[in-house]
């Protein structure tokens, strides 16, 4: 049953001023259990350590991505185009609400080492017994279905899918406005109001009419610049691998029969592999961080002091490096050992392009990571072209990426072993230059 | 010893746009882990709850009142104004970095139940064996004690106080424009360059130059609209009357020898009244929500549900009473026992009013809570004159309040015992309506 | 005939992001010369020389007060309240825009002296054979005199003309935040999205949801500071009262039969008191400006000095006065004939609140000038209260004026009749200070 | 002399917050009339009939072109970098106050026609008798000189030249961030007081801190962004067009005899080419204006025509070309003269990159319009690099354009002979569907 709120409630929010509810379904769904549970997980995972404001949680960021899909549909329905299908309103505006509601904290790190994966646990948040799945089926019975259908992209609609997940949909639009917003930087501001005035459903996609290309040129350039300063950030990419290494080290431990003095229920299923629902719903930020703050006085030497950089900010330090041939590798991997450091933990090679990222690529192939749909232009003869075939400043961009290697260490142990250390590892990690400035 | 660092850093800032550290003590104390800290830590309490943008942290906050104070003196350096007694930088600086470090989370609420004080925590943290004490001692061995002595307000250089503390100081200009650009609303929003322009040292305080009266006008308003319509928002007060009661029922239990299944031992330390140090700094948000989220399986009905209605955001509804008379809140107390609720718990009478709080109030006295000083005008003759005697607006605006009784309660109970409760507690309480429109 | 646009157009604008035109009637109102000719007019007159961001024309605010009313409308048909009278959406956006076309250069100058009211030229140009006349009889035969009796307030639809004057216009809350954005200053800042939300069509008026008190509080406030801070501001009422004396001096020379070396047909169609609308049209600033850089040569030394005062900005200075007696004047008026100086244009009391201005006034009564309607809040009950009597804030803001005694003079002669004046003139103009300063 | 001013005077500024003067040069030029002549004459010429926000003077960009120059000369003095000679202070802010002083009305227009350079006039309203001169020499005898040079970019120390007149000089700066401001698009923002904070003076040029590669990315696509949105806008090339044709007409009115009812005395001497500084300086936009409106009036179709059409915003359309080649270009005027259209002024094809405009180029080289030098990053080793050398995106974008021909033309004529015109050129100027949408 689709109900019509006697009254429009409102959020306020920084991004969008305002966020509209008019549905009773959408009113209810953010008052279940698990959307409020996104209060507790951050948008950015760890990106705060570096830039001190980038505090807000993913449940900000859902209600920005309903709030942009609800302004999309509701210019599609003002205008009657014919190419939407207006019965797919509230399926929209539900998978736009949901579409994150399965992240757990500091999703990227855990889901490496664990191998979960967000969107299947979304999808199982909407089908099983759940408050939001009661709330889905108070529309109709297959409705939970149809919703976790648009988030695994199989939905039979397309259009619905290509709002929640293209190259230009309502989540990337929202998260680069909303992130820009909170660390405070300028990269992210694009003109929104513009690009969704033309934005037009044309046969089961969502293209762009032509006259607004260089909007989409300057989202494009607001999504370079925000990757390579803020998502990319090396401060971030050392506390994610901090994060990385304290999971695994847990998990070692696990495996290897230690006895934690304290291992809350839902992490010990997760180190199990027996996760389920109602434990992976506990799983939220504040259970993590006091989960460090006891192994911080854990009897691992390891994790102990793993746990501490974490929550103490004590990050590794990187140095650049142009190739990281296994040669050099392994003779940093002896020496570390020489001087008690554990290779497996205290270096890490990282290379930001190995990520599900690309400026902008219009041919990603089915199967590959990054499935999303190219931005298609709509010229005023009803013909498509792909964005980069137009722009010339899209096309020079297209493809472009410039990571380099950073390996990471702790900086700490390296100084006070330094005078063990041949002369190239202490030229390669400026131990000398370094020494000298702290004493 | 005093510092400089070789190079300026830096820390990205929306509301400062940079926040700039220069001291080598300043850098060090904002690495220390009790400082850092204060990144779990909310700066507004439960007010994410009203408003889902303000989920910044104490850790952006104190930054901002520390940016503050730097550039108030670096203006007051580079006029080289002799009532500024320079060799007060570094001791202001630290003040105001560190003046917030004895926070704990959800201060307001666990200060009144457990009758604790964050300014002494912070005098605790600056004076007992911390990283903070080691950084503050690194200058000097009485330095400690001078940047506690600021906290208390009885340093001997007023001047330095009143930065920190007065109706104009760093820490009310950063949080009103902060817990405005968070919360996305536009009335906290004042010019801060200007005020900053028309400060003068003089004599021991600092007053405003008479020709920036406006913008002390305008900063004026915009905190009785913070102050009204998100410091005071009565869900907000919902939340707080929620999180009270979580920890006296905490309390209650503990004292009558219930036995928890969950009780981490800064939080048992709490309920003894023994808590010390090293146990307070655990004391953060995600401690005690984690606690939150395990006691919600507790056996006790009353903590069980609490803690729910706190986790997933189920607060106390409230109706507004015009005069809060004793025959009718016996009858409702009356009336609550009949259908078997806990008139100690599930209802709460709030006035706004009893705050430390008022839009303005030149003339407090000693030893009232609010001992600020008011704001004083330095005309072109060098005299003094409180702000209220010359300007209209702020003369209409002092001592206004315009706060309302508010009785909380939850209503799910209400309405399901509806039926048995008499015609005028219904009418009071709006059941009727509200039955109508659910169901 | 109404018709359609069959694409939308937009307007780019600062202050609205976006101006949308929907109807071929406005399309074509905008594209009237009459129209275009409000981009030669300054929304602010003379502010410009105390503020020099606010080069603002009429023709950008104009737009803004129509799509402020477009917005109203638009979301009254969305929500279909059956108060909206929906026939009378042209005629109200066609009078949003056409309010101010009457408007001439540098006009509340321009009208104190010659006695004329730009809302009876606008009237005019509505009504006469002008390109907006005939675009409106495009409509309908009786559409100009429609628009008219909007302007004139005595449109049949009362609630039509609220929307253009009343305490809560689209044109005031155009020109505070637009003036706002143009001088730069904070003051102006409202939350127009939710007062627009608040808005409410009851029995031929417009009123304000009770929930929306808050957001007008802010509002009133707003336009409290823009009054006192930019409005009035003494820098801006010195070029008010130059601009005043030249025009005032060309009708005396005029009328003396003086013979100008430059004058324009339309301007000396105004001194005559004979102009016309096709004369009229052509007065804009260009042309004025124009007339003061020839007049700035002519014979008349009166005249000569003002158009120089005003061109290069030499304005006069001005003294508080806070008591104007006689007496006083009387002396200041025989010295300065004394040293050479005529009182009629060297001297000019000054005092703000001789204007058709209050913060708000409810009570206002028919035949004043400022006949506005005042603000009436709905409250759940659908009975209305004059805001003044719920709001505390506004209450006390209420009939609230601050304004001084200001006594415009040329400072240049005065310094360097110095030494020929009296003690006590010496003194209340400060002139031996300021001769210290600059010799 | 060089003298500070007692007291720091402020001018309030809308995108610098405020700018600060603290010399009594400064104080003193600001307050020349030919420095006041800046607020008739508009930043960006005919912009405003395509952005309507975009009224802004010369007067408003001088003083944030100044007021940067004063902020990164500042931040130099205070971290005493040893390569500023700190004496250049005072003459830079000069030169950066006055580098636009002689710019004239709608100067791409008026210098193209009558081949006039700005910069020429500025030198000599700083050389010859003049307020500024006057002010210039009060400092010494040979500042004006040493002003003008900085101008001609032939000083002495060509730092001083690079703050005003470099890739990345004040000047940009200040012009990219107002347009967005004035005009309200996103495109122009950059993060300016992170590149105030990594220029840094080295060996007579200013550099920028490799750290700060970033910002200059974002700098310069932001330009990128800014020349296409804004500069070269179609709309905006047509107003100018018709500028120059109206320059033109009147000029070859002149040459032949033709006697003008309206001609003032600056135009004239234009027309002539006997302009001297005194009548330099009388052409401001109002007397153009106000001349075009009495040539609105003339006798002569064509210039009557244009002045009509640039006053009320009558443009010429444009359609875009692939390529115009002599003989599509050769029927079309001759079809125009079939029809009674003039081909010189009725059709003009214009290519925006035949501008002294590129993206950015490095290597420009001496004698080309565009000598700017190019920008340098300085690493940590002290080495220089040109930025597209380290930069993915600068050199994907670097000699980038887009420009497309376009050919401007009359509408209405055309409409009105349609039926005269060969199938080709209707379908090429789409006359039949333009005139089933008119009529």
């Amino acid at each position: 049953m689709k109900k019509r709120l006697s009254e429009e409630k409102v959020f306020k929010d920084p991004v969008h001023n305002y966020v509209y509810v008019q549905d009773q379904t959408i009113w209810d769904l953010i008052n279940t259990k698990e959307f409020q549970r996104l209060r507790r997980i951050r948008q950015l995972g760890t990106s705060y350590l570096t830039f001190h404001g980038a505090e807000h949680s993913r449940f900000s960021h859902s209600l920005g991505v309903y709030e942009i899909t609800r302004k999309i549909i509701s210019q599609f329905e003002r205008h009657g185009y014919p190419d939407w299908p207006k019965s797919e309103r509230l399926v929209s505006l539900c998978a736009a609400l949901l579409h994150d509601v399965g992240h757990g904290p500091f999703s990227h790190s855990l889901e490496q080492v664990f191998d979960t994966h967000h969107e299947q646990w979304t999808c199982k948040i909407i089908l099983e017994n759940t408050e939001v799945n009661r709330v889905l089926r108070g529309v109709s019975e297959d409705f939970p279905e149809k919703v976790a259908s648009v988030i695994r992209r199989t939905y039979t609609k397309p259009i619905v899918v290509s709002l929640i997940s293209s190259q230009l949909d309502a989540d990337r639009m929202d998260y680069l406005l909303r992130d820009a917003y909170y660390t405070g930087v300028h990269y992210g501001t694009f003109d929104l109001e513009r690009i969704l005035r033309v934005l037009r459903p044309h046969q089961g996609s969502i293209v762009v009419k032509e006259s607004g290309m260089h909007a989409v040129e300057h989202y494009l350039m607001s999504r370079y610049q925000m990757y390579w300063q803020i998502y990319f950030h090396p401060v971030t990419r050392s506390s994610e691998i901090i994060l990385r290494q304290i999971f695994r080290r847990a998990r070692e431990l696990y495996e290897t029969g230690y006895s934690f003095q304290y291992m809350p229920k839902p992490l010990q299923a997760l180190l199990e592999g027996t996760i389920d629902v109602p434990s992976y719903l506990k799983l939220d930020e504040s259970l993590v961080q006091t989960a460090f703050g006891e192994w911080a006085e854990e009897d691992d030497d390891l994790l102990r002091d793993l746990c501490d950089r974490f929550l103490n900010r004590r990050l590794y330090k990187y140095i650049t490096l142009d190739n990281p041939d296994e040669k050099l590798l392994n003779e940093i991997e002896e020496q570390w050992r020489m001087i008690g450091l554990h290779p497996d933990y205290h270096m890490e090679i990282d290379f930001p392009y190995d990520q599900p990222y690309d400026v902008y690529r219009p041919d990603t192939k089915k199967g590959e990571k990054e499935e999303k749909t190219p931005i298609l232009l709509l010229d005023e003869q009803d013909h498509l072209n792909e964005i980069s075939r137009k722009s010339d400043i899209v096309r020079s961009i297209t493809g472009l990426h410039q990571g380099q290697y950073h390996l990471y260490y702790p900086e700490e142990p390296l100084l006070r072993a330094a005078g063990r250390l041949p002369a190239g590892i202490r030229e390669l990690f400026k131990l000398d230059a370094r020494q000298a400035e702290r004493f």
